[in-house]
């Protein structure tokens, strides 16, 4: 890392958004003037790229004071409002990091990172490589030697480059070429995933030419061969007018007449939320999409911050090129900036918030990121019940939820990605994955263990899935100890003399590391906040962490792939608290080499007990790629759920209303009970509103 | 096992229900026959408890040529119907099991079981159980001790008495007292699990009398003190007329104005459910509630049989009497005779079809358990969605799902069991566990390992909930095999020069035993069928079996608990099939010894490949209790999937219709982001209706 410059700029711009809450994303305003900034320490005809001007977030010491003001109702001191930039130079490999101070408009920090150290992709860089891959003479003669039928159109998707060490210090990017049916190529929409060709341009991305041709394995083995006329296989398309769809399908619409339930008030670029003793504050910027901070319940404090951190993708194709198969999407691409933009009554059901957000774009402006998160209320079925099987009288409350939704699309895949809160006071993360799996050709009759032949000529190579959930606790405070219970049988003894007894001890994790759940002893890691009693009871509040077990990183320990994703190895990283540590795989993922990220600071063997903590809690999947993935697969739930132990002083769901029919309004579709022979004859009773029933839960009926 | 009768009795009633399907339950009038049947092989006055009169399933290999008719239209083969019986000749501990032929009037078989054999508890004993306790002159004269107040209630819960060895061999209960609010007890629903008291008398039920009462330890260890004045404690209400209930929940309905998509057909005990390619019976019984027949997709047969077999609920507390508490919901109680009356806008939300069933009672005739099974279509969110980034095109199709609910009060407790069936061939069962913790005194200040203080004076003792659900598989036919994948990280190797490589390894399971899941080997058992292959790439047949990891049963390998239990120490058992091998702790649990269940036909070591097998699945969890899970507990949700794999040739749900805002019909809170500012001001938006929103997804608006 070479400093180049740390220039104070000129005050061309007034300090803004100085009434801008601390953790709110910047403003169109703010990133337009850090771009200015920078761009005046520059000679005036320089050409940026600019990679990200995102909030550089206040030192936490300095947010919290703020946030204990604003929860007092009190004046809330100054904070000076900062950017973080990334930029190159266009058409160079000059890549910098600067910090930008918009309140004193001064460029605090600017210097030139490297080397390899490397920007992540974008939106206008993928549709540039789309074309310099096809443009390329050389990749058309690799194309000709094809034959392809007259007409058909070629694809190229860029793929992040990976690392292995192996001459691959420049930024490049992969791109593996398929083709749209050859019989219907104006469909722009076709599923070239199921057409995929073996031939994989790579691409440079300092000068953005194509420097290599690779051409992909076919066979059983790494054995390449010379490219050869392509045999026409058949299309295998996911849009709905090439299906013969259902038509027993009948609607089911969810109505809120009064409204919904939640209230959320826009400030700015941030949205403060309030949802049944709920209430946080919503950002959201270019890499990590969503952020929570400040999740309170009650008024009481749980989260100072939670959001994805880090996502990993291995393949697990030995194979050059596959072998280097391995996205971050987050530090790769962005979670943010990859966002959709939901569609009322297509991505979201019921009565809808959209927040829409702004983020910075490459050439120092902003990209509007409409309808980016959406927010509904969901019935989750029944929360809780009792019967009195003595009265028959039910006590029965329905689950309700909120759910923050974001959707991203990275090429060829997309992670539907939520925030679920009730009203038990659980929040919960939900990562839906869906999409088309990233497909290659393959010869036919040819089998290999690594993966699954989904169409005919077409392999989906098995992957892990391994997410990363950055929880910045702040259980009652900020001082959090992070703890695990385990469950154990006791030896048989006078106490125990049938041996049917079992006992839970609590550990206390004392220094900052790498921990794995076991499940052959109920392991669960808990969040604690030692010095707050339970009135009652006298525990410690807590909040513990229900995450369902993954497989860990199949990649061995000396691979890149493992020295990469730092949090890959471990259910859980613990870490002392540090201002800029958010990215478990490190700040820079695209063709990293590790030892920037959750593993090296957990290596610092911090004190972790009773002060200021962040638990990073791995969750995931191998993905033994099935046909019933393609050509757009089911999605597949995965989901961490934060529970409290010992924070309440009882079910904190007790006081949410009865569940009656006069609330609900359901619908009887059966004859009534009432009315029907016990016996009834056969009949073919299709499933039609027959009454709204009136009946509801016995009250004080005896037995 | 002595045969005192094998009679057969005079043709007092014509042969019925010749036209019934084989696998519907005993129709009422079937009831009625048995019983009468049966009482004809006694003396005139004898006096008869009838624990249970249930269908006796005709043999496998006699339905097979049956369902195969049904499913031609052809004509289908002439059945026996049979009864199952088992009960007692009152008062005396004599429990017979018997099977009488209906069709040909005949009891075929008619024998005493014994010693250590008994009958399940039902509603009509538990409550005579409970009048016994409290007017036992000891009992009360040990009440008197604790000087409750003036108008002091006094409840008993009776419990499953368990088993250890030690002067066990009648038939007992072990109650627990408590005490309602003293201060309201004219309150019956009061919470009197929130006052438990000291004494816990033994009920043997031969003769129905109290022949021992037992004090109960309050301290850290198993130290029994003399009975001493109640302190009065605060009560802990459930009811929601004792709460400050929130008060901004809005309404949130569901509605289908065309009604619902499935179609219920009742075919006099059993129901044929047709929904989205899936088909299926549903029958009820007294002790496994919901079974669900002959399950197909789209005319491919998936199951034959699918049922909760079992569950298991071990406490962790070692001392005298509680180290016996391991409930057998099924087999000591039963599942259907425990369902619930399900009550439209209470229990379930949205269009619900309800079924009824009706049941033995303890005279021989019959209980109407009306609404025991709801029905009703839910959205789970999105399906699968992909965006074409290159022309902004969004496919995207919402998840149906069709549920059948049915809700057990077994005492204190509530399982929330259900079916649910999705349009992606995917089924899963699921289990909610609510209810109201089992607790029992204990002196202030106290804390033990095992249990949590939920309440001021009330231990929750921590304990195991081991399901075990049984699948009879028919994929695409009858012969099937057992096999687990697991994925194992390749050697360095000219192959995987960089150690990125991994590989998906199949075993086949030759052998009936019990099989373990290892997350770290990502083992994933799936039933295949390896005679039928996929089209495409030519892999067998098969759907995968996911079931989250759990803590398998603590007690020790010799306790009676692990004994009884035979599947609560492996995640997979698998047998060959024998008709009559119904559930996996034996058919007789209540006080059992063990030797029946599972484990014991497993180690027959049969060969499982490419036979009728049979596959249970277990799951649970170590409920290590929490304050917030009292005075009733927030549903803990527990789940296992069955999925294709390779079983179709692409995503079955490709042919959903997309999710369109013309059909969903959902509802725009935030304002519209054409009128707004892209800068927000600050403002304190209430999430109000504010319009109909007409936008959809983009149809093919280019980049």
């Amino acid at each position: 890392m070479s400093t180049d410059f740390t220039t104070s700029a000129p005050a061309l711009l007034h300090a803004k958004h100085s009434s801008a809450h601390p953790l709110a994303p910047l403003a169109a305003e703010e990133i337009a003037a850090a771009a200015h900034l920078i761009k005046a320490t520059w000679p005036p005809n320089t050409d940026f790229c600019f990679k990200v001007i995102t909030l550089d977030e206040p030192a936490k010491l300095r947010v919290l004071p703020y946030l204990e003001a604003e929860h007092l109702g009190e004046r809330t001191p100054q904070l000076d409002r900062k950017a973080f930039v990334n930029y190159y130079l266009r058409n160079t490999n000059k890549f910098h990091e600067a910090i930008v101070n918009l309140t004193k408009n001064l460029v605090e920090r600017n210097v030139r990172l490297g080397p390899n150290i490397h920007a992540n992709g974008d939106g206008e860089e993928i549709i540039a490589l789309e074309r310099i891959a096809l443009e390329d003479e050389a990749v058309k003669a690799e194309i000709a030697k094809l034959q392809l039928p007259e007409g058909a159109v070629v694809i190229s998707d860029p793929w992040i480059y990976g690392a292995d060490g192996v001459d691959d210090d420049e930024r490049m990017y992969q791109c593996f070429l398929y083709m749209r049916d050859p019989h219907n190529p104006a469909e722009a929409d076709s599923n070239h995933y199921a057409l995929p060709l073996a031939i994989s341009p790579v691409i440079s991305t300092e000068h953005m030419k194509v420097i290599r041709i690779d051409k992909l394995p076919l066979g059983p083995d790494s054995t390449i061969t010379d490219t050869t006329p392509y045999k026409i296989k058949p299309p295998n398309e996911y849009l709905p007018e090439y299906q013969q769809l259902r038509t027993d399908l009948k609607p089911l619409n969810i109505v809120q007449p009064e409204g919904a339930s939640f209230t959320v008030t826009e400030q700015g670029t941030s949205a403060v939320l309030e949802w049944q003793k709920w209430s946080f504050r919503v950002g959201f910027n270019q890499r990590e999409g969503m952020v929570l901070y400040d999740v309170r319940y009650d008024g009481r404090s749980l989260f100072y911050r939670v959001s994805l951190s880090d996502m990993n993708i291995p393949y697990a194709d030995p194979r050059h090129p596959y072998h280097k198969k391995s996205a971050f999407d987050l530090g790769d691409a962005g979670a943010g900036s990859m966002a959709n933009n939901l569609k009322l009554g297509c991505d979201c059901l019921g009565s809808i918030y959209y927040l829409s957000a702004v983020i910075s774009n490459a050439q120092g402006g902003v990209d509007s990121m409409d309808n980016c998160v959406c927010i509904h209320e969901q019935d989750a079925g029944i929360s809780w019940k009792h019967t009195n099987y003595r009265t028959n009288r039910a006590a029965v409350a329905r689950s309700r939820e909120l759910v923050l939704q974001s959707i991203i699309t990275v090429s060829n895949y997309e992670y539907i990605l939520a925030f679920i809160f009730n009203q038990a006071g659980q929040m919960d993360y939900e990562v839906r994955a869906t999409g088309i799996l990233s497909t290659q050709p393959i010869d036919e009759g040819v089998t290999v263990p690594f993966g699954t032949v989904v169409h005919p000529g077409v392999l989906a190579v098995h992957h892990q899935h391994i997410f990363s959930l950055r929880i910045d606790p702040a259980i009652d405070g900020y001082h959090n100890r992070l703890v695990y219970d385990e469950a154990h049988a006791m030896p048989r003894s006078d106490l125990n003399p049938h041996g049917t007894g079992y006992y839970v001890e609590e550990t206390v994790l004392s220094e900052s590391g790498g921990y794995d759940l076991d499940i052959d002893r109920n392991r669960t890691f808990k969040i604690q906040n030692a010095a707050v009693r339970n009135p009652i009871n006298g525990k410690p509040v807590a909040y513990k962490i229900q995450a369902p077990g993954f497989q860990k990183m199949l990649a061995d320990r000396d691979s890149f792939n493992h020295r990469r994703a730092e949090f890959a190895d471990h259910n859980i990283y613990v870490t002392s608290y540090r201002d800029g540590e958010l990215y478990a795989g490190g700040q820079y993922t695209n063709q990293s080499r590790g030892g920037t990220g959750v593993r090296s600071w957990a290596n610092r063997k911090d004190d972790i007990v009773d002060t200021d903590i962040v638990v990073y809690v791995q969750f995931g999947m191998n993905h033994i790629t099935r046909i019933e993935d393609f050509p757009v697969m089911p999605a597949e739930i995965m989901k961490v759920c934060l529970k409290p132990v010992n924070f309440f002083e009882r079910n904190p769901a007790l006081d949410v209303p009865p569940s009656e029919q006069a609330y609900n309004q359901s619908t009887l579709l059966s004859a009534s009970r009432e009315d029907a022979s016990r016996h009834m004859q056969p009949t073919g009773t299709e499933a039609l509103v027959v009454g709204k029933g009136g009946e509801c839960c016995d009250s004080k009926s005896k037995l």
